[in-house]
């Protein structure tokens, strides 16, 4: 009965698959833990995962989960989540209904389910470059181009003009993907930036995804959201996550808020077929998001002296070029070098100063357009002052031994 | 300085969000509710979440996690849940190595990353129906056009002939997605019926995307993994969850298996860029994984005897088309109405019998071709056995007073 084989035909991934870039991180990582066994001592100002412990009643609630099966939730999240959501977000002014929430498997899945539902495959999505890198990713899983506006180093990566956004837009053009405090920057866009994208949206007929996950970590004035801005009511789309706010990065729980309920309605679709949200995780939130200044003050305190700490570090640097952030816990430098992969590699694979080292992204991460970004890195900060200290003088060392060696 | 916006333009969702179906059964869960509040019992047969406890070593682990701070888990995951997942697929003589697996969030993530890393927009991947209906959700997030191969209730939902599969074949097919044991119709594919998908795949140059979830929910004799046909070894891969064997299924935590190196590692990309899967949940299966036999075997017993009680009850009723599923926990079976979208609403918002009702899944959902199944449901075996005699008491006489009346 059965037949046989006469030909067999090959197997092919994907484009979207092949066309995905790896993270030119992780190569550097698995060389730099081959230096630790050299007993190298390696500073990661490369990573974002916190280095502080989580607020106690997040692991409090996770010790005493109370229920003797472990089910499903809600597509659209759990009540209790929901409803602290909604409180969170009044408490900085921002009134959601618990219907205008989604909560997410960490702001990634929120980001990617909003590309889904604006975009369809082969349109485009405006970002603006230095890029949080994983937006690449997303629009790649969902089909979608990111088209990249500039922004530079030399005014801290604030916008451009209206014009020039503007000028970025075709036929294809479905939205407008932001992140203030910004991820890889740590640039906060001012109300004068934030209504340029208004306006923009409003005249061309764009979605506004804007990516809320660094809000509280805004050092001189409070960070604004796209839900400050009434007349994009049918059109922002707010994504948030709780891993840095609360330093619970492994929770993996973001949430998704629109007050457009074709939106909301076709993301909890999506939703209902991925089924849910971890329960157990999604209820130990409840507690920090029903008062998060008490949980996230701390963490931004600490934040904001790291910042003053590397800005004042990085002036005295010579050839380094920065600016202040003014949120986030990332920086984007200059340095004098002409290619940071290599440099970045260089000091995770052979450079040491007292036995030391430290690990910085390159840029070129963060850029779609090829060839920019790559006399730069981004730091973040995630280490204790002390370690900070010793990582800029480090950095120092390096530089001049570099540039000395390459001469 | 600020420009005045002259047009206003407005939004619209995607096409794949628009086309993205609802569930069906959402909406019957609204009407149910408020049935319920007028005193009305209904006995829920619509769902796949199991009424029974989670195995307690998992509810201990999370009571006992010990870390300080929940930090993201590696993309691939955690070191410990890996080596969990090697020794749970050893346990069926399935070997993978660690590096041949990704921990993903729930069943449903592993199947939409494989979708992605096999097709592009506008590619097509076979699937049989009735088909579990997230599939369809999946494949449009993955914006793939999923390709309906009939099946039957006359011969239990098995397959048709190689010829058959074959002719649905064409140069954007991609990939054979296929559930065994499956939900929705319990049917566990033979080895004849697996091969003939492995000689389509070879021939035409396929992947097979084999959803293993119900694995242990075998009645008969054991159900086969596509790891146990050596020769699509470059070609197949393993979707599993451990939702359902330790029923646990809002923890989120399935698996993705391949020898594929490109799969594995474009896959690899795609979780690269969400991160993480949840820290404490992918902890907590570690003890379940270890021993897989002593948590399921009660789970998958308890489910054998509901399915046969339902079984022989369902022989008894006039005018109800049945078989014997040699799996899951689920069977599609045919009655003696025109729309069973019209009797399944029917019987939560008006009929009664003693107070009581029942709910159930109408099959059309689980169609991707219009029309078809419009005369069976899904019944889902989420009842104490009690419960399950008197629901299927309910059903015989509502189909008598349903017939009657519409006469």
């Amino acid at each position: 009965m059965e037949k046989t084989v006469d030909t067999v035909s090959s197997v092919s991934i994907s484009r979207r698959g092949r066309e995905m870039q790896s993270s030119p991180i992780r190569k550097l990582a698995a060389i730099a833990e081959a230096r630790k066994k050299k007993g190298i001592r390696i500073y990661h100002l490369n990573i974002g995962q916190p280095d502080l412990p989580s607020p106690s009643p997040v692991l409090e609630a996770v010790h005493s989960f109370s229920k003797k099966t472990i089910e499903y939730a809600p597509s659209n999240g759990l009540p209790e989540p929901l409803s602290a959501w909604k409180k969170y977000f009044a408490h900085f002014g921002i009134q959601f209904d618990e219907s205008e929430l989604i909560v997410t498997t960490g702001g990634s899945e929120a980001i990617t389910l909003a590309l889904c539902a604006v975009c369809d495959a082969g349109d485009e999505v405006l970002v603006f470059e230095p890029s949080y890198a994983n937006y690449f990713g997303f629009a790649g899983i969902a089909n979608v181009k990111p088209k990249a506006i500039p922004t530079t180093i030399e005014n801290g990566f604030h916008l451009p003009s209206e014009d020039v956004i503007e000028s970025y837009i075709n036929e294809k053009t479905k939205a407008i993907l932001y992140c203030s405090p910004s991820n890889p920057s740590g640039t906060i866009y001012s109300r004068d930036e934030i209504q340029r994208l208004v306006n923009v949206a409003m005249k061309h007929g764009l979605f506004i995804l804007s990516d809320e996950a660094y809000r509280e970590f805004a050092y001189e004035s409070n960070a604004l959201s796209i839900a400050d801005f009434p007349e994009v009511r049918d059109r922002a789309i707010v994504l948030d996550s709780c891993s840095k706010k609360f330093n619970v990065c492994g929770v993996r729980i973001g949430v998704l808020a629109s007050h457009n309920k074709d939106v909301v309605s076709t993301i909890l679709k999506f939703c209902q077929a991925r089924l849910s949200v971890a329960t157990v995780e999604q209820l130990a939130m409840v507690p920090l998001l029903e008062d998060p200044d008490k949980y996230s003050n701390p963490i931004v305190e600490e934040f904001r002296k790291r910042r003053d700490l590397v800005c004042s570090e990085l002036k005295e640097i010579p050839g380094v070029v920065s600016y202040k952030p003014e949120g986030a816990f990332y920086i984007v430098v200059g340095l004098p070098v002409k290619d940071t992969e290599h440099f970045a590699r260089w000091l995770v694979e052979e450079f040491e100063y007292e036995k030391e080292t430290i690990f910085m992204a390159p840029a070129q991460g963060f850029y779609v357009t090829p060839g920019k970004g790559t006399n730069e890195v981004r730091l973040a900060f995630m280490l204790k002052i002390e370690d900070l200290k010793r990582s800029m003088i480090i950095l120092r060392e390096a530089l001049k031994a570099y540039n000395t060696a390459s001469r």
